[in-house]
């Protein structure tokens, strides 16, 4: 799972500039990581504020467990908590947070403290699905601009729902990850093109 | 009908990064094929779990008519069944297989096995069609994760509609096919056109 | 209004493949001319079954007011009839001709024979036009395959509505014009736009 | 706050082509200034008529604070008076006014004189703003073709709400502004954004 950090950054820069061209990480919203070493571990992380759509791996800074800068310079994403929980938690290689038009408005709609999308093809893009029979459950929390304090929160929302491909956070975003940053750009690719299934379905009269 | 198999690779590399560009096979989705050679049959086709926006030539193998990789290396398609059986019913040069919003959403609305499309113009961009007084029925068959034993119910299906120009699988995506790519190609893009005017259409409060 | 075949060939196939990337003329939809010399009169028009993604010079040819093919080679488009009477109703130095979803969707909507656009700033991209309380009305006439026969009704409605900046076929598409390729290709820019936001509106609960 | 005259004009044209690139900018609409230098005030803006999608540094003018051209040659843009009002009003680095098809049909459904957004992750990319929890009301004025007689109109609407990020011209579009142009660039995006999910929401029956 580890990798040299210059090219784990060269590849976020990548990945973020293509989440910018899809609308996802628009402003200078979205923050991006990939583990580069596990031991111990060591993230490559997108800096705050930057513009995604001219995002370079210089933009990208490498940090402990304890969010000190240990590669590159400049201020790591205040959402860096969340991706060390989430790399702990599910043993990931990369962390893709995104803020989408159609998550954003999936995640206002939630009632129930998840999102299930059920019966769809494109639910075999999930790494380990092999069905279109699979229930993918997404469990949604509320936002919150003190994500240390949420951290047990997030640790513990990661443990009850152990399937889970990702998560969303109310009128905000999506994370999702995978084993490496291709496994984790195709599913934010397949959960977006599921929600945007779904946003549009709720906008129809006939509602199929 | 036959065509070098290094030139008919570029060019499915070529269309098949168009539909990831234009959100038709987002993932690892879609699979795509022409034929190389009819006596013996040879299908150049897509191999399994390739992200389609960076689609190489590398990627497509030559496969004969028992699914054995005679061109190339790789794991061909899941679906290259379906890819086979299409070419057989229909003498095509080419066969196309994408998963778009639309065609998720308009496949799982079809309550009476298919779906009707007729009076647009765009029609004439389907193969033989002359005029826009064409009507159009796709059929839509359920969704499976085993081609191999569905072939039977997709050869009848093709059989029993012989002037369809693609069919759909519910809540999983199009297939499409020409007499080569090029024609292929139109049809992708009439179909999904005509699909999201239906979609949209059915959105609408005022329903024209 | 006169100007280099070749050159005006070259603008033509540039505003062709833009209408491509825009979705307003996918598969080999579409056509697009140009006046070349009023005495007597050439017009450089898209010749029939062209993919506009790629179009070039080399897929336009010059033709005189009989259609008779006076430079380059190919079948000009089978709608060369239409665009001849709008150069000669019109004193147009271009026509254009999309297939867009919008489009299609509010000519089959229109009931009383036109589409009524009123109070948007954007009216003020249509040739002439100095205010945003311009009220447009696009005329929308039915289908045809046969448009040398239905050339007479084509000039009528020109006359008839001697201020409008275009009309829709039903379920087909619009035609624009302009003094110049640019500036056909700006009215089809704002009238995609505002067809945009009236399809929009209309698939609204709230209904502004 | 100053910067070279030229390289603010190539900055201006890269925005420029940007918004056309999203649809915000169609036809020959939107302007775009920054400023130059503050004693005495000049503007680097937009000339008018100019297609945004092929905005060059020459057809951006310099002006000073009486609408005279100081640098370049072209008729500045008609709304110059609103672009020097924001700058005056808001110490503003760059103002950028777009055409985009939600601010469109929200402007137009404004009823009270204000469109609100309120809790969204997205707002925290607006200047000065540190939580989802903020409010943001973007006044809406009618539209008029007279901005120089409607300019003390706009010099106390801006008074009036003096943490408003922007404002909206009924069925015309927005005014946006920053401390610099890549402020401005980032504070389009966002509204934008959010402009998207709020008309999205409007359109569905469920109504989150």
């Amino acid at each position: 799972m580890s990798a040299p950090f210059e090219e784990l950054a060269q590849q976020l820069a990548e990945v973020g500039r293509h989440c910018y061209e899809r609308g996802w990480a628009l402003g200078t919203s979205g923050n991006f990581s990939a583990v580069v070493d596990t031991a111990p571990l060591t993230l490559a992380i997108t800096t705050s504020g930057v513009d995604k759509g001219v995002l370079e791996s210089s933009d990208i800074v490498g940090i402990d467990e304890r969010q000190r800068v240990v590669r590159g310079s400049g201020q790591p994403s205040a959402e860096a908590t969340l991706h060390l929980a989430i790399v702990r938690a599910r043993d990931a290689g990369a962390v893709l947070h995104t803020h989408s038009i159609w998550s954003t408005i999936l995640s206002e709609a939630a009632t129930d403290g998840a999102l299930t999308i059920e019966g769809y093809e494109m639910l075999k893009g999930l790494g380990g699905v092999a069905t279109h029979e699979h229930c993918e459950q997404l469990p949604v929390i509320e936002n919150t601009q003190d994500w240390i304090a949420a951290a047990p929160q997030i640790e513990s929302l990661l443990r009850e729902h152990p399937r889970s491909h990702g998560f969303l956070i109310r009128r905000h975003g999506l994370y999702t990850w995978g084993e490496n940053l291709a496994a984790a750009k195709w599913q934010i690719e397949i959960l977006e093109f599921l929600f945007e299934v779904m946003g549009r379905k709720r906008g129809m009269i006939w509602q199929p």
